[in-house]
């Protein structure tokens, strides 16, 4: 076996989900995660966890969604198993990341419906995801498997503690601030954070941090004012959004335009009042994630990248019995920041080109 | 996909697992069984049953049994699961039939026992076992695989209710009879039958039949005396064995022989008391299986086969409240029938060289 497979079933066990003996553990794995989850179960049997391994098979939701009449009933034997459970290991990588394509949005809300109780018992663990490279990720990301092995790699295998540390900085100076302001090519926009917690998304449940990779800080911003351009490609929903522009007053959007899938956008943000709100701001932190893979695990992460999510909060970000922004979705737009932009904190410049305040270089790098 | 895959899918849902409106399924999926979890989940889908996906794949077992230190905790997540299910349907089908040789012995003991009651909760359902035709099964049965494909589907795809009727007959004769006598080459053998019931294992739970293919029936003997000749090879353990030959005398066996592999069957009938003693015989009426292939799941079934097994009996062959041969072992040896044998019901010949008394050519059949 690959020793990069072993590494990052290493990372996974002992940094993310913080395994400890005597933890019963479900893993679901998808069609091309098998290595991944062979590495994953060693390491849970060195440690003395139990194992229950869960089929994540698109192809086999498929199926069942499209057999189904449509009148879906809870799982009750799911929901027991994650009920018991103390983490959710889940490895994704499919043969096709368009397998469920052809399942009409009806039957997939009725499910998602019936199902939700074993989500929500799903999130109540110590769960993290992650993906095992596939042929398939790599033909989402237009690259040779090889390539996107190495991808994959390099951006989970990180010092995930002394990012954690470089992060706390940064949420630190977010916690303590009342208006962020994003300056850069097309773009011009305030927020107010006042009162919103930041998430140190380090990769780890020690952190509230769900995800491997991760490595951004993110909270929940309001009262948006201004215009921001998006110049990162991605998918939503199986179309392509790219060089999206949107105008903000009085906290929501008033105005958008895009060069590639305007009216998916135009969809999105008519989708409820909240759609049209701000529902995330996040930094993106991780320098091992190089390149956009159009997988948003890893696109959001981006070194040298702001992202805004319109629609739905973090519930970390917002203090304990307030709600956020509430909506049924949540769309994530990219912004590279790397060039010509600066990022500010209570008129405090806190990055510019990319390099935070902290970093070698900052003072160099000339103000846009 | 191929419509066989299909009509295997609708055999173990509707046949043999019963599956109904509401019923809450556990699907298991070795690791070469990815296209008949998708034909089955569709199937499901079509009931309006709900359903579990569990990954059995041996490679993962392996890595997790290897890497634990030997002191096992159940894994009541697991339990949760299967005691919260309606049935159970076991898709096998793996890689590498030797995928778990190089665990030892005492770690797969040790977890067996933590696992012991996972195991009981899944026997607590309405399980079915199957297996997928693997290029990995192929192997081990030394056939092409596209000929294997043919000899799994010509095993599963019958006209069960068909077969089960047939099977009825011998089930009505066997459990109104006391004594049955085998007489083939190298054998003469009487074994009591009185008060034993026997199963017409119709590879349908509403039969007690839990294995597609299955095409048997089998009962509980005691008391046998004489000597038995198996000419069928076969793999226990992972040693070969063949042409063995039994000696019993007041139901134990008092001599043995084998032409490959005694010391194995030395191992075998030295296990305990109950190791010497039959637990089964059973007589194999799948004429869809029409070869050996060193899978016990077909080959007892084959037709025209007698199996006797040593040590354990199954309580469904035993009165209520009695308990049949116990044993750690039940090591299942099968003699070819079809030719120059015969087997007696209290002295009324019921088959002969493979036809049955209710079969046309019975009477013609000269007797051995």
């Amino acid at each position: 076996m690959d020793e990069r497979v072993r590494e990052h079933a290493d990372v996974l066990v002992d940094w993310s989900a913080r395994i400890e003996r005597g933890d019963h553990v479900v893993v679901r794995v998808a069609e091309g995660a098998h290595d991944l989850a062979v590495a994953v179960a060693e390491q849970l049997g060195e440690r003395g966890a139990t194992v229950a391994t869960v089929y994540a098979a698109d192809e086999v939701s498929r199926a069942y969604l499209r057999g189904h009449g449509g009148d879906f009933e809870t799982p009750t034997h799911e929901l027991a198993l994650y009920e018991h459970a103390d983490a959710v290991l889940s490895l994704g990588g499919g043969r096709n990341t368009f397998a469920t394509a052809d399942v009409d949005g009806a039957t997939r809300q009725a499910s998602a419906k019936a199902v939700d109780p074993v989500r929500e018992a799903r999130l109540a663990t110590d769960w993290v995801s992650t993906v095992h490279p596939t042929r398939s990720l790599a033909q989402q990301a237009g690259m040779s498997y090889e390539a996107y092995q190495e991808f994959v790699y390099d951006a989970v295998l990180r010092d995930w503690e002394a990012l954690a540390g470089e992060m706390q900085q940064l949420k630190s100076v977010l916690d303590a601030g009342s208006e962020v302001r994003l300056v850069a090519a097309e773009t011009d926009l305030t927020m107010s954070i006042e009162g919103r917690t930041a998430v140190n998304s380090a990769a780890s449940v020690a952190y509230d941090s769900h995800n491997l990779p991760s490595g951004e800080v993110f909270t929940a911003p309001y009262a948006t004012e201004g215009t921001v351009h998006f110049d990162v490609p991605m998918t939503v929903s199986g179309s392509r959004l790219r060089g999206v522009t949107l105008r903000f007053k009085n906290g929501a959007v008033v105005d958008h335009a895009a060069d590639v899938g305007e009216e998916t956008l135009t969809d999105i943000l008519e989708t409820d009042d909240g759609a049209r709100r701000l529902g995330e701001l996040g930094i993106g932190m991780n320098r091992g994630i190089d390149r956009v893979t159009d997988n948003i695990l890893f696109d959001e992460k981006l070194g040298d990248t702001v992202h805004l999510a319109v629609g739905r909060a973090y519930d970390a970000c917002v203090p304990e019995g307030e709600s956020g922004n509430d909506s049924a979705v949540h769309v994530d737009l990219i912004t590279d920041v790397s060039d010509d932009s600066r990022l500010e904190v209570d008129g405090e410049t806190i990055q510019r080109n990319g390099r935070f305040r902290w970093e070698a270089g900052f003072d160099a790098a000339s103000s846009p």
